[in-house]
C-alpha cells in the first residue's frame, strides 16, 4: 500500500519546484529502475510490485539503507507520470552538479525545451560516448520524469551541466553550432576536443551564440522536410564526429 | 461551431477502424494543414480559427469542393488529438495504396509500432530524399492522427506502403538490415538502389527476415547505451547512405 502522505509525496516530485525543495527526483519502469539500482545514485525507496520484486530481489540484497515497498501495479500506475507501470518506481536523491572537463568533447543545447527529446539525446550521448552534456539554464530540467523515462536508463552514465551557454562557448577550444545554412557536415573534418551546439526546437540556435561559433555545421537536405527533430540532428552530428574521429 | 454529428465523425476518425470505413483521416495544425492544402490530398472539409483565417484565407481561395468552417479554439482542441490546437483542423480524403518502385532506394519497417516513431521516420525521410516506405502490415497506421503530426508535413510527400515484408525484401536488389551485430556502418560501401530494413522498437528485426537480408548493419557503440531509438537509427543510415552515395 502507498499511503496518501506518500502518494503526494512521489506525485509532487513530478514538479521542477518539488524536486529542488526534497533534493529528490523519481525513476519509472523496469529498465531505468535496474540501470538506477546499478548506479551511484542514492536511493531512498523502492516501490515494487510483486512480478517485479519475485524476478529481480538481488537488486536490493544487502542494501540496508533502502527501502522496499510491495505495491500493486494499480497503486504504482496512479502516482506516476506511465499510463501503465507493471514493475518499480523509485524515489532517488538528486546529484550535486557536476563541472564541466574541456579537455573532452562536449554537446551543448541552447533552450531545449521537450522532455522526449531531452531524454532522447541522453540516450544518443551515452550511445556515442558522451558522459556530460550541457544545457542552457533555461532548458528543461533533466530531472523531470519524462526525460528519465526517456532516456531508457542512460541517466546513470550522462551528467546534464546547466550553464550559461555564452559563458560555455566562449572557454571551449572549437565551436560548431548546427545551423540550416552551414558547410556540409560531410566535409567537416572535426576537432577533438570539440563543443558541438545544437537549437531550441522552433528557433534553433539564438543568433548571439551563433556569432561567437568558430564553425556552423549543417546536415545536408536531400528531398523537402523543413528541419529535423533536435534529438535526431544530436545524432546525425554524433555519427558523423565519431566517424571523423576514427580515421585522424 | 461544430455540431455534435460533426464533432462525432471527426473523433471517430481516431480510430482506424472508422478511418478504413469513412476513408477519410484528420490533419491537424497551422503546419500540417498548410502543407495539406498546398498537396493533392482531396480536402472535404476545413475547420479555422479566426486568426488562422485572417492569415491564411489564400489557401482555399477559389477551391469551390471545400466546406470552411470557422470555429473556436476550444472547439478545435476538443474534437482533435492536440491538447492546444489555435489553428485548424481539416478532414481530407485516404489515398490509393502506392505501389513500391524497386528501381529506387527504399526504407522499409518490420512492425514500427510507436506513432511518434513512424511521423519522426517520415519526417526524416522526407529529409533525405526517400519518397516511398514500407512497413509492415502490422505496422501502426500512418493516418493515425499521431503520425501524421509528428510528420512536421512530410506525409504529404512520403508515401507508406503496408506489405509482407519478407516479400518486399525477396524482391529488393540489395538488402540491408540495421541489427546490433553487424558490420560497421562506417565500413559499407552502400549500393543504390538498396532496401534498408529497420526493426521493431523492443525485439528489432525478426530472425526469419534478417536471414534473408543480404547485410547486416550496425550503428557502432562508443558508450554503454543498449540500442537507439528506431527514428533516431533510420537518420543515422540514412546520412550514411547518402554520404557514401555522394562520393561515389
Amino acid at each position: 500500500m502507498i499511503s496518501i502522505k506518500e502518494s503526494k509525496f512521489i506525485k509532487s516530485l513530478q514538479l521542477k519546484k518539488f524536486r529542488k525543495l526534497e533534493n529528490r527526483f523519481i525513476v519509472e519502469g523496469a529498465k531505468n529502475v535496474l540501470e538506477l539500482m546499478s548506479s551511484d545514485f542514492v536511493v531512498d525507496t523502492l516501490y515494487v510490485t510483486e512480478a517485479f520484486r519475485s524476478s529481480h530481489f538481488e537488486i536490493w540484497d544487502g542494501r540496508e539503507d533502502l527501502v522496499v515497498r510491495l505495491v500493486t501495479e494499480k497503486e504504482l500506475s496512479k502516482v506516476g507520470v506511465f499510463t501503465n507501470n507493471n514493475a518499480a518506481l523509485a524515489v532517488a536523491r538528486i546529484k550535486e552538479d557536476a563541472s564541466m572537463d574541456f579537455s573532452k568533447s562536449l554537446l551543448a543545447f541552447d533552450r531545449v525545451k521537450d522532455p522526449g527529446n531531452l531524454g532522447t539525446i541522453i540516450r544518443i550521448a551515452d550511445w556515442y560516448g558522451f558522459d556530460t552534456i550541457v544545457c542552457s539554464l533555461d532548458s528543461v530540467d533533466c530531472y523531470n520524469p519524462k526525460v528519465v523515462s526517456a532516456t531508457m536508463g542512460s541517466f546513470v552514465r550522462v551528467r546534464v551541466v546547466y550553464a550559461e551557454i555564452a559563458e560555455v562557448v566562449r572557454r571551449a577550444t572549437c565551436t560548431y553550432g548546427a545551423t540550416l545554412q552551414g558547410e556540409d557536415i560531410h566535409a567537416i573534418d572535426f576537432k577533438d576536443p570539440a563543443l558541438i551546439l545544437f537549437g531550441n526546437e522552433s528557433t534553433g540556435i539564438a543568433p548571439e551564440l551563433i556569432e561567437q561559433l568558430d564553425q556552423q555545421v549543417k546536415i545536408p537536405a536531400y528531398g523537402q522536410a523543413e528541419s529535423l527533430n533536435v534529438a535526431v540532428s544530436t545524432a546525425v552530428f554524433c555519427d558523423n564526429f565519431r566517424r571523423v574521429l576514427k580515421k585522424s
